[in-house]
């Protein structure tokens, strides 16, 4: 197949519900975008029957790619990047090197993603290791990116550097933010706070002119809208955003037990029930937005492993737009610029 | 005054209000328990004139020890540790340090309370670190303890095992867990995931019997109750702690900002607020209970530096507690033990 204008790879068999949540958003998404070209990536006859089933076999919008294998959520991610170069995700990602596709989308093994779209698509120049990046929702105004959340455990003060180089792209790119406020994750506000790196970093970003950084926050601040891209390791950014869904469900069961023992409150149950629903959804950025993997020369979106059709959807409409924009140029662009001031 | 069964000193300035929630709680804690004695510290004339206020001075089980001096929220530790040593903190660490008290309760600059508690009271044998653990509500069952929350930035595969010994004394003295669950936390479940320092401390909590070592769990596990005693570095642990803090804030004002946008929703409001209320306290641990600074040689609480008069009340509970159940003895038997098994 020839490259088209818009043309992404889909790795249809990842994530715990594969074909069943992915087929229906990949059918949502041709409808909304009427210029795109979807190449499914995974097992064929599957896909067709699945595709036959939903009345939409053939379509032009549509290309099967064939695939044999399957990366699972349990696969390690060095096992799968040596043993799995015929699996769904790896096409995917394969494509995308190739230029045949500008960017690809799977809700599969987040590990095994990353080391696969490290290895295959390789980092862009000035950029040491890749980030993962979301978008999470803040009390008032614009989501707030956070990165990185799992994409590299221990980063030193250039790498941190990097990924708020990175971050401010996205938030002017995506969002449409001008000079996006940048801060640290910290542990206090002070400047005496904080692992020697996060210092360094700090003082980095000081220098830097063309990054509006206003220094640390805390945990307590990711969601104010004080920062619009909020800079950390890999193993914090985890542990912050897993805590988050962790509160989120603490929060929604004490509320519903709480109505439960409340007489009065259990005849409003029906009003307060999807209210719980947005809510979560609101406020569960894990599951209800992708998340993108910067700083490689291609444009790889994250869903959630446990993505429903919407929410694979959602991880679409950000790989258009991360497309639309030229988001790795971008930063490849801004990086140099960044780079060249500081010498 | 010579020592009682039960003495406790209070840092009376500490924290934004000062005696203004410190008095109160003080006055509730000694008709809590009437065999309690508590040395306030503080500047004696606001202190006896606050006393007077409320019409009990002079009162059997109140003692005043005046200073001079205050460690603001403000002061580096570093200045208040050399330069503020007749404020109210430091003296109620002094008090603690030469056996006049069993403990001490304090809500001021977390970060001054730490370098002076180390300073003046020294670690217990055996322990490199002092660390901040916590109480934290879980879904149902048992609070779960977590530590370190941010007196420790970074952690050492020993460090963190001796802080996963610490925080199983804990749950056993304080909560009365038999064989508590201690997990480290990481940013995957799968062995292979992690930093070095977390790897290596698994391998020694593994090996240790004396431990219900269940391994690695991720945030959003935290307020399970899969683990009774959840362990991490202080940078880690204080972002957690105050991402919840952000999370609970940010699901509450949308709460609040879709009541107002349902007709129906606000006719109930007078039902639902005292529920968000009661919601909130439940969730923001950082709030409503003090956090202990353990791994000294002595009993030191630290309430949030924004306590109310029950916060504060709290803490001086945790202290009376921490005293019957003699904490840092058991962790120093506990340690002694530990390290000979491994000998």
């Amino acid at each position: 197949m020839q490259p088209t204008k818009l043309t992404l790879a889909l790795d249809m068999m990842g994530g715990d519900h594969g074909p069943h949540s992915t087929i229906p958003a990949a059918l949502a998404a041709i409808c909304e975008f009427p210029e795109l070209n979807l190449i499914l990536c995974g097992d064929e006859a599957m896909l067709t029957e699945q595709l036959k089933l939903h009345g939409v076999f053939p379509h032009p919008q549509l290309h099967i790619r064939h695939s044999t294998q399957i990366v699972s959520m349990a696969d390690k991610p060095s096992v799968a990047l040596r043993s799995k170069r015929d699996s769904s995700m790896r096409v995917a990602l394969d494509l995308v090197d190739k230029g045949e596709v500008q960017a690809c989308v799977s809700a599969g093994n987040t590990g095994a993603l990353i080391a696969m779209a490290h290895f295959v698509l390789k980092m862009l120049n000035g950029v040491d290791r890749p980030a993962l990046i979301s978008a999470l929702p803040a009390v008032e105004g614009n989501p707030v990116y956070m990165l990185d959340l799992g994409a590299t455990v221990n980063c030193d003060a250039d790498t941190l550097f990097q990924f708020a180089v990175m971050g401010a792209v996205m938030a002017e790119e995506v969002i449409g933010i001008s000079q996006p406020k940048v801060a640290l994750l910290n542990m206090g506000e002070e400047e005496i706070k904080g692992s020697d790196q996060i210092k360094r970093a700090s003082m980095l970003l000081s220098d830097c002119n063309d990054i509006n950084y206003i220094g640390y926050i805390e945990g307590n601040d990711i969601f104010t809208g004080k920062a619009d891209v909020i800079v950390c390791d890999g193993f914090v950014g985890n542990v912050a955003l897993k805590t988050c869904e962790g509160v989120a469900k603490l929060i929604l069961r004490r509320f519903e037990s709480s109505i439960k023992d409340r007489v009065t409150a259990q005849l409003f149950g029906w009003l307060i029930k999807p209210f719980i629903k947005n809510l979560y959804q609101g406020v569960n950025p894990d599951h209800y937005n992708g998340a993108s993997l910067i700083g490689l020369r291609g444009i790889v979106v994250k869903s959630h492993g446990n993505a429903t059709k919407d929410a694979f959807l959602s991880a679409i409409r950000q790989a258009v737009r991360e497309v639309e924009r030229q988001v790795p140029a971008k930063i490849k662009d801004r990086l140099e610029h960044v780079l060249i001031d500081k010498a």
